[in-house]
């Protein structure tokens, strides 16, 4: 999602930058998934249902330099990846409760 | 933006719900400044820098049929015509204000 990321007066703008994070197609639904603890790569496959592998990895590369993600790797065979979220990961779960309340009360009925 | 907004159960997520409604471009920056009270459309074009007089009428339309905003036009030559929250809209901007906490936290230094 693009958006004007500063006011007309050339200040940044904190909601913009925040929504540019989470406004991705799948970036949130990652998010929502790891809040409730690490997951390996076919777990969150599995429950973001129509994602294809490649952009699941694309997603999760990016959030990990976003620094929102850590990345773990298990010298096992096959390797172990697990995937958790970061203090700043952790954080934007409060932004995804704020949008769960709304969401229940005024549009999932 | 398309999103998921179901869970593979079947479940609609209000997560995702509300995603759909603030992830446009434009949409959470409209709300935002509807936030600090009443907005004319030129205000809101001249606070919007970059967005077109068609897309801005375009996103007004959407939002009031959403029932986030409502239009209220004055019988004057020429027409005086402002923008509002509704009380759903309102309930919008404590989700906007977790994202301001959270983009001047870790986004915007």
């Amino acid at each position: 999602m693009e958006l004007t990321k500063s006011h007309s007066d050339g200040t940044v703008c904190p909601v913009a930058c925040t929504a540019s994070i989470i406004g991705g197609k799948w970036t949130l639904l990652i998010i929502r998934d790891l809040a409730s603890g690490l997951k390996r790569f076919h777990q969150l496959e599995r429950s973001l249902s129509g994602i294809s592998p490649k952009t699941l990895s694309e997603r999760l590369r990016s959030l990990e330099e976003e620094g929102i993600i850590s990345r773990k790797m298990y010298a096992e065979v096959p390797p172990r990846v697990e995937y958790s979220l970061t203090e700043k990961g952790q954080d934007l779960v409060a932004v995804i409760e704020c949008m769960r309340s709304y969401g229940k009360r005024w549009l999932c009925k």
